[in-house]
């Protein structure tokens, strides 16, 4: 048994579709979440920035004493995974193998789509993924550079015209494809699942790669014995780059209970 | 005389409306273009990443040897002219200051509106050249945060809906205000400036940063007696941090005579 918190972090609000999913699944855990929205977007970055950003987002969580890492950013997990687990001393999980081992189990007809961030589909990690979860699987990836921006713009409702002019373009393949299960292998974009989910129809499991991480997270910790003690509800503290008002404004929208707190503002640190 | 190139920089292929605007002011004039495209766009990165950006394309092109740099970029101009001036020992121009003149010339009803991206205006830059150049003039500035990411993932085109939208949104506020001189404060803007003149109706005056800058740039050369000799026609090299193919197909929308060439490709510096 274990007290220590567990770090979760992206380079925004994305990831606190984790921590919705963590706090649901392991009610009593206490959670340290870092959001680098003063650096948001990683996804048009550079896979050099994206690695040292990596070691610096996961520093500043171990530092702060967690048992274990949640790396809740698909752009990090694809471009830099190896980078963390280098770079701290605890367990590490993100969220592409779990939610590609989602996808492979979920999908019928073996046809399989990927929305990722430009930076995660140039990777080819959910790919790679999805073939070591299950051979014969047919991929159809699409990388989606304006979902992002236009969530943390404020373009996130399933009605917003500018959202739907890009969704139309971003599944447009994966209609072709035939794809009956759709990944969604950026934490940010389940914001935007039911505007998708409108546009697959009912016959198309989107798999929320937050929430699968959050499911490995909760499992491997179990196998660890690092589960925590105490009976009572877990605290959450969140820490942002980006300004602590529109931090709250959006986790709002992603968590239960009205959206986070406390909100604890750093400044972005120095690449 | 001073037969040595001109230099010219922006995050990416915007910065070739003003490159586009020399050439026709110039033709005898040689080149240097820098497009940063492999760290594009540089309008969500932090102020300090901004500025160690500046130092690093500012020295690039002077190491090269060029004669006088032209920031051909609203953010770096807006964020980081102070430290390219002090980076380099050749003159430096921009295009905040010149195009704030010709839009402050340009008004009647004195009403001026600004588009900028969100670093650009979160910076002020603009309302503070504005009303150095005339005062008491009403200004209403947005920042665009989508516009770039649209325009370099490929829906530039004026019938683009997802352009459309953005559009729609941007443009409200200053249909709003009434204003009757919209200055294009980024330089990829130009780009989409016929969906933008056809949105705001022919009674509005649309300032071209690119281009102003570059108009003061050779008036400023000129000036300084730094024109260059030679009677043929210059020619101009291009350098980019991005992929050449991705450069070359942009730079044929921006540029006469079916866009640019030579074009170099560079590693991305690292930040």
């Amino acid at each position: 048994l274990d007290n220590r918190p567990i770090g979760v972090f992206d380079s925004g609000v994305g990831g606190l579709t984790a921590v919705r999913a963590l706090q649901r699944l392991l009610p009593s855990e206490n959670i340290l979440y870092f959001g680098d929205s003063g650096r948001a977007p990683y996804g048009c970055r550079p896979v050099d920035e994206i690695r040292r950003i990596a070691r610096q987002d996961s520093s500043f969580l171990a530092e702060k004493g967690v048992k274990a890492l949640l790396v809740a950013c698909g752009t990090m997990d694809s471009n830099a995974l190896g980078d963390i687990v280098e770079n701290v001393t605890v367990p590490v999980g993100g969220v592409v193998r779990p939610s590609a081992e989602a996808a492979a189990a979920a999908t019928r007809n073996g046809r399989v789509g990927v929305l990722a961030t430009a930076a995660t589909a140039r990777s080819g990690a959910f790919g790679r993924a999805l073939a070591a979860a299950r051979a014969s699987l047919t991929v159809t990836a699409e990388g989606c550079p304006l979902l992002v921006p236009l969530i943390e713009s404020g373009h996130g409702a399933a009605d917003d015209p500018a959202l739907g002019e890009a969704l139309d373009e971003y599944l447009a393949p994966m209609q072709a494809a035939g794809v009956d299960t759709l990944l969604l292998g950026c934490t940010h974009f389940p914001l935007v699942s039911d505007a998708i989910a409108a546009r697959m129809g009912p016959g198309v499991t989107l798999i929320d790669s937050g929430a699968e991480g959050a499911r490995a997270c909760a499992r491997n910790l179990a196998e660890a014995g690092l589960l925590c003690g105490q009976e009572r509800r877990g605290s959450s503290i969140y820490y942002t780059s980006g300004g602590t008002d529109a931090f709250a404004r959006l986790s709002a929208l992603f968590l239960d209970a009205g959206g986070a707190g406390p909100i604890r503002g750093v400044e972005p640190f120095r690449l």
